[in-house]
């Protein structure tokens, strides 16, 4: 039995405590958390601590520590302290820092004895994976990422902070026009815009200026400027009622030419329900992973292009080469 | 340098030597082949060698050697004698055997100091990979995998025996229907034909009985029986401009469930204008990593489930950290 601590309890925290029960050789053991007075009302059987002042109980049952905080500003302090503690596994997702997270999480797990998989969950994670594959079959092949349909948390807290929205609701959507063009096996240079559009819901204060408010979001540098924006206004009853799910997913295509000029693609597509479900549950798979590396004799961070993928697998090394292969 | 030996040169060791010139780390030094008097004209810059009386000159320059004949009487004999000597990858794709097949070059090559990575290719090979990817990150999901379009070697060898047949090109073509289906979040248990059609094209011997060669091809156990089978009488022209490539392809979906309800699905896709040249350029990939895996002290047998995937690269860890993530 692998024994696992959920670090922070928002929705992928949730996500992984759900994902724990269905993995039969994994189990819950501890909540840390920076609301543990909050929290320990509902968690019967499992210990709820605070994150931020970390006093161990001394027959704390832990194997991995797996961090469900926000990556802006969880993760760069959590990070750190936990792979101290423990093995951890994180799903830090600000691609042009993880070399930095690598190296640091990398010192500090390798120096304690413990193994720290990194930037887990689909995008990155599973994504990285498999632009690496595409990379490692088909060299000098183009490859493209689209996303959607799904929510895109920053892109609905940004359209969120305009003046009169009360609330807002983005979704991320690929344009089929230019993922046909992959598909049929041409390679394009695609500007944003030609591969993605966005939609945002907005729920607006009474009385707020609704073309103000638009204008503002559509002309959104970083966000919105370089995508084409419908933006649609709602009350907060539809907002309820149709927009309070998580929706994610996407499409990884790697296209290329062997031998003389022939054509070869590959794709990989997730169509998620939730978002923060699916993503604890490749983080529970990852927890296995750190756990059997660690048993290996392995110190150190790890990505998921690091780890023999049998290991994330519940499965013995024999069933998987009867029953998969 | 990684040096390469390709063994057997049909369709697939032709596209083993194509994908080594398209890998600048690379590079084929060697080719083992039955007919070696016959081949040594094609070959001016590499030693053309027997791959039956295995006679090895002194300079021969070999750290993997990448097998390309038959899983049914070539890679059983071969892959033994060839992991005595070197690393080895093969594509031996007998499903049920794999098994028997990994115990062998287990021994063989854990006591000669090699590495053999076994059954790879895309499947065997990367749609094992994804069908225990799916299974890791989505406990007690549904898999399937449909193969095509595609032309099958196998059922179109078999179409070719019936009396009066000249020559046969069968394509195995995924039932849309059934694949809309589980994409539609639906996790039916299918029939084989009620996943797969098989399209038969035929050369016929002139005056032979068309309904009588139509009717045993559809009737045919084991590779046609359980199909809805379409068979066409073509001319052998037509054979040759219309049935010459051997594309091929295929879906493995992953359809689960986390949380209470909520339906998560992963597709993994090939669209491959030529599955040798793929296949090739797969074994190649494979070759970097058996390499690889056997300087860093490993030996004994592996599938792709055992590899991490960032030695099947050509790039480096930290290129991989900033680049594909």
């Amino acid at each position: 039995m692998i024994n696992v601590a959920i670090v922070g309890y928002g929705n992928l925290g949730r996500g992984v405590r759900s994902a724990l029960e269905k993995n039969g050789d994994m189990k819950f053991t501890t909540l840390f958390t920076r609301r543990p007075e909050q929290l320990s009302k509902e968690f019967n059987d499992v210990p709820v601590l605070s994150s931020e002042k970390i006093a161990l109980p001394k027959d704390l049952k832990i194997d991995v520590a797996i961090l469900c905080g926000g990556s802006k500003e969880d993760t760069p302090v959590q990070g750190p302290v936990f792979a101290h503690l423990f093995n951890t596994v994180d799903s830090y997702d600000n691609h042009s820092n993880i070399p930095g997270h690598y190296q640091k999480m990398n010192d500090i797990a390798g120096k304690n004895g413990h193994v720290s998989i990194i930037s887990t969950g689909w995008d990155p994670g599973i994504y990285s994976l498999e632009r690496v594959l595409g990379d490692a079959f088909l060299p000098g092949s183009k490859n493209y990422t689209f996303w959607g349909t799904g929510v895109s948390q920053g892109h609905s807290d940004a359209a969120r902070k305009v003046k009169g929205v009360i609330d807002a609701r983005q979704y991320t959507i690929p344009v089929d026009s230019a993922l046909q063009k992959v598909r049929a096996g041409q390679t394009p240079e695609f500007t944003k815009k030609e591969m993605h559009k966005r939609v945002v819901y907005v729920v607006a204060e009474e009385g707020a200026d609704r073309n103000k408010i638009a204008k503002e979001i559509i002309t959104m540098p970083a966000y919105y400027a370089d995508y084409i924006t419908e933006v649609n206004f709602i009350t907060k009853e539809e907002m309820a009622k149709n927009h309070a799910a998580l929706p994610h997913g996407g499409f990884v295509l790697t296209s290329g030419i062997t031998g003389e000029n022939t054509r070869q693609i590959t794709e990989y597509r997730c169509q998620l329900q939730s978002n923060p479900e699916f993503t604890g549950s490749v983080l529970v798979a990852c927890a296995r992973a750190a756990f059997r590396l660690q048993q290996q004799g392995s110190k150190g961070a790890f990505t998921m292009l690091d780890i023999p993928p049998a290991l994330l697998s519940p499965h013995s090394a024999v069933e998987l080469r009867s029953y998969f292969m």
